[in-house]
């Protein structure tokens, strides 16, 4: 039985009935700007892409079959075969794959994927954990780490249930592999919400968050999913394991931590109980345009220290403030507004447009203390030199927040080479970590003999600083776009490392990060990692090569 | 060089210059209420204690005493010997010390440190990292883990420096040896401070802090130590690891939060990086009245769920209420407020007095923040049944919340067994925790021959659920009183663990929680943080014999 997970494009992302045409306007502009080709083939069908052969002998699963729903069928290897990077939407595109899982597993039971780690430990069998596979550091990849050991990836898609919802604690218990929507709308029933919406919401998993340590564009007010997280259940070869489960403690290291963000090193984490909040009833936004990004940051630094944060707010450069603009098919009232207000206002008080920085912020919560934190975050902008714009340009983009990933695909249609990556450090270290990786960006793609389109927002506030997002865009090498690719991320992220930024602030490290990773937590701390791998996964077979070599 | 750490009674708590007498009412009372004796005999001279004999031979050290000040006098020992549970409180009276470190080692920079790590590993010497030596669950007793083994005890003192201090980002780096108020005042100079105010604050250090997990009064407001710790360096006999840094990661599990807890089974934290917040500049505080525990606990409920937290608040259970009371001097502003009201307001209203239970809250930050806060949380406390007392008995908490640990020793002297306990569970498992615990210490007391006095405190709020503070007190077994505290608290133990609490909120393990901190995480748990130790320590001379076996 095939489990109904939700329906997704096999080549790239998201729903097959959606698609977000870019405006026609932004089109010309980006084939202009970056000298595009316009075209980028893609192989049609799914069942015609080549794979490396089955490793797994007529009779090797056979044990298993009888508790578990195995698969190897050519589709269903494609799509279990990687996450969403760009390597990978080039690789899918191309329709020759060099590495897929030999069999997918659906376990239905804790009983079943107990059995199945306990059966691929005894027969070295690597398993690689699978929830939504929107990884975007090769992080589902069915890597096999040595030798010819054959790659059970192992889906998350039939541990879906809702176990328990506790009103009076306000905490839920789910099996990790329900997808977002399914999550919130079962805890809507009582009016409870998680919170956690990364972009990847609607095809991503409670335990894809868990174990990348996943940031969504609420965390600035909710929390990340770190601090979400009460407990967990976790399955390796020889044990299932219970962590956590209080508000907090004092008992020791906090083995929960030890589990956010293992990607799959250290067992599968099967439930997870979760905390919540009452589903938000008034949901107050504002827009907001600065001089520079420089008093953007400044601005948004004092509303760091502010006890009650926005739940969601976002600073754009000027470059990403001008493409949001692009974007605005014209005529649209976020369009006409900024223009308006643009010209008239904006220069009068010294906020040039074009050249001024976007910023976007959100209150989710009850009626009278989100309308009263709006209130006092609008005044205190206002009193930091920036210009309110009203609603509209942040009601646009809270409806358009799960669209943007589409646009990748179509900047891939148009031959551009387009990704995404995000950073975090100190606000005393995030100007020199901005100007640097922003100048990687754009010095290592026009050596690669493209223009650059290089665009960053501030995607979350800490007391002590913030994550810078971004996106770069260029044209694709039309022969080997993956070594292109990659020499533009090592530049980006050796600039990360020398300027102080952490190599992920919520992607992970999957194998794509690997390198920068051991070297941002030195030996000794890889070390200690392997040491609790080696303790938990004695036999190695849980996602080699991701996370540590 | 002896360092110039705070004065501190060798034998109970505090300051040698202050003492703060219990009310001559309330000692009449308990005198009366649990038949005490009136006097325990308390050896007076500290160069007199009989210690077991040094085992390190005369030329034994001399290898580090080149780099490093050593001192093994009685009264260095002495200091060094144990914290302040009631067990370390017990065998100090009596002038008789089991165990006691054969050396005491100050290290005064890094480099020493590490050599004195090294030589140590070497040598089969055991480390016991001691900060302030407040440890509350033998944390600091020189065990020796195995065989015959020289125990050092490994005085933080010399390393006490700020290091940096980052306003820009609210950030501090200092070394981990110092004081609560040194660090405060260091901070204060930049109107920053880190906001944590554990009831031992004056004599214990960062580094103690870090290594046990601690909470301090204002932790529902200004998070727990674990929030406030950005990064920190470790040293152990092979590395010198440095961990953390960035204000979110999501590169691999949060390292920070394996040493946080760790009481040195991992490393001694030589630096630690903070989180800070603006000094506050006002703090409204308020005292309401409950009917009861339960309608207490469900008003408290309701607060957790806000977006902006009281920095402090607490909810006295009946009998807690009643003897904080009892402790006010009578023609105090308290108590003549509090029977005002009593008699009136309260009875009129159905809150009987006494029989009521007591909330104390407080607001530290900005002025326009914390006031509408405040206001707030009145407003809110009033809707769910609590009257309104003002401002003067929160007062009277705050000027005397780092007293109360002066009236154990008084409390001793008159030959009670006083001690304290804490606990964490969600809102829905409280009222059970509750009475299951109270009921096994009053049962427990009661069959150890006194009379029983048991009071409760919620101390920290969290979405999910909040901590139960018990403070029991009864007549001490005049001939084995350590055997009589023993079973009373395996008792509490048991119905902790059975009622779903976690076996300490912020005193941390040592080894007087040792036996049910393995319960609490399990073998697997347990085999996972032994592996961690195991790599970081393969000699395993750092602490044996503190949380884990
Ligand atoms: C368009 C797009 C937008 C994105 N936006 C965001 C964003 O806003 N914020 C964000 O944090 N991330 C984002 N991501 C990245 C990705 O969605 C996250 O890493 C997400 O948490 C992955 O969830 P998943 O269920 O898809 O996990 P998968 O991709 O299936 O797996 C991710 C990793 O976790 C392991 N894993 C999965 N499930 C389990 C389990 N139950 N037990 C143990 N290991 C497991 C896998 O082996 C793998 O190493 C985005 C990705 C895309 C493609
Ligand atoms: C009266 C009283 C009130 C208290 N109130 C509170 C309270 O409100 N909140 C609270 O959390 N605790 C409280 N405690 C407990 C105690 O104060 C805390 O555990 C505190 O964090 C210990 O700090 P310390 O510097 O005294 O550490 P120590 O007692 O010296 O050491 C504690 C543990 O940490 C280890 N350690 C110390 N320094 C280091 C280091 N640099 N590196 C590695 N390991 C190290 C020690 O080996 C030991 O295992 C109280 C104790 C007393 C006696």
């Amino acid at each position: 039985m095939k489990p109904d997970t939700p329906e997704s494009r096999w080549w790239g992302w998201g729903s097959p009935g959606r698609a977000y045409p870019l405006p026609e306007s932004a089109r010309d502009y980006l084939v202009r700007a970056l000298d595009l080709p316009g075209r980028w083939p893609r192989h049609e069908n799914i069942e015609t892409v080549e794979l490396p052969p089955v490793r797994f002998g007529r009779n090797d699963l056979a044990s298993v079959a009888a508790s578990c729903t195995l698969l190897s069928d050519t589709a269903t290897r494609v799509r279990h075969a990687m996450g969403r990077s760009f390597r990978d939407l080039v690789r899918l595109r191309s329709g020759r794959l060099p590495v897929a899982p030999d069999c997918v597993a659906f376990p239905g039971s804790g009983e079943s994927l107990r059995r199945l780690l306990a059966t691929a430990a005894e027969r070295d069998w690597v398993c690689v954990p699978f929830g939504g596979g929107t990884s975007v550091v090769g992080g589902v990849e069915a890597l096999n780490g040595a030798g010819d050991r054959p790659v059970l990836t192992l889906s998350m898609a039939q541990l879906r249930r809702v176990l328990d919802i506790d009103p009076t604690s306000r905490t839920a218990t789910l099996e990790a592999g329900i997808f977002g929507p399914e999550l919130e709308s079962a805890l809507a029933r009582h009016a409870l919400t998680l919170g956690h919406f990364p972009q990847s919401f609607e095809f991503s998993t409670l335990g894809g968050w868990v174990a990348t340590r996943s940031a969504g564009q609420g965390s600035t007010g909710n929390g990340r999913i770190d601090d979400l997280v009460v407990g967990l259940q976790v399955d390796t070869p020889q044990h299932t394991t219970r962590v956590g489960g209080f508000p907090a403690s004092a008992a020791g290291p906090d083995l929960v931590s030890l589990y956010l963000g293992s990607e799959g090193r250290l067992g599968v984490i099967r439930e997870v109980t979760l905390r919540l909040r009452p589903l938000p009833r008034s949901c107050p936004v504002r827009a907001f345009l600065f001089r520079s990004f420089a008093e953007g940051c400044a601005a948004l630094r004092e509303i760091a220290a502010r006890p009650h944060r926005p739940t969601v707010i976002r600073l754009s450069d000027e470059t990403e403030t001008e493409l949001f603009l692009r974007l605005s098919p014209p005529g649209t009232t976020v369009k006409k507004l900024v223009h308006r207000v643009g010209t008239a206002l904006l220069s009068r008080r010294g906020v040039p447009l074009p050249g001024s920085c976007l910023v976007l912020f959100s209150f989710e919560g009850e009626e009278g203390s989100t309308d009263s934190a709006a209130r006092d975050t609008r005044r205190a902008l206002r009193g930091l030199g920036g210009v309110d714009l009203g609603a509209s340009p942040a009601l646009k983009w809270r409806s358009e927040r799960f669209a943007h990933p589409y646009l990748r695909d179509e900047l891939l249609d148009l031959g551009a080479l387009a990704d995404t990556l995000e950073t975090c450090t100190s606000w005393s270290r995030l100007p020199g970590l901005y100007a640097a990786v922003r100048q990687a960006l754009r010095r290592a793609i026009e050596e690669s003999g493209s223009a650059a389109l290089v665009l960053c927002h501030i995607s979350h506030l800490y007391a002590d600083g913030a994550s810078l997002y971004f996106t770069f865009i260029g044209r694709a090498d039309q022969i080997d776009p993956l070594t292109q690719w990659q020499r533009i991320k090592d530049a980006a992220s050796e600039a990360i490392l020398r300027a102080g930024g952490t190599i992920t602030h919520h992607h992970a490290v999957g194998y794509e990060h690997r390198p920068w990773f051991e070297e941002e937590v030195g030996a000794a701390g890889a070390d200690l990692l392997r040491a609790a791998a080696q303790e938990a996964d004695p036999t190695g077979i849980l996602n080699p090569g991701k996370l540590l070599a």
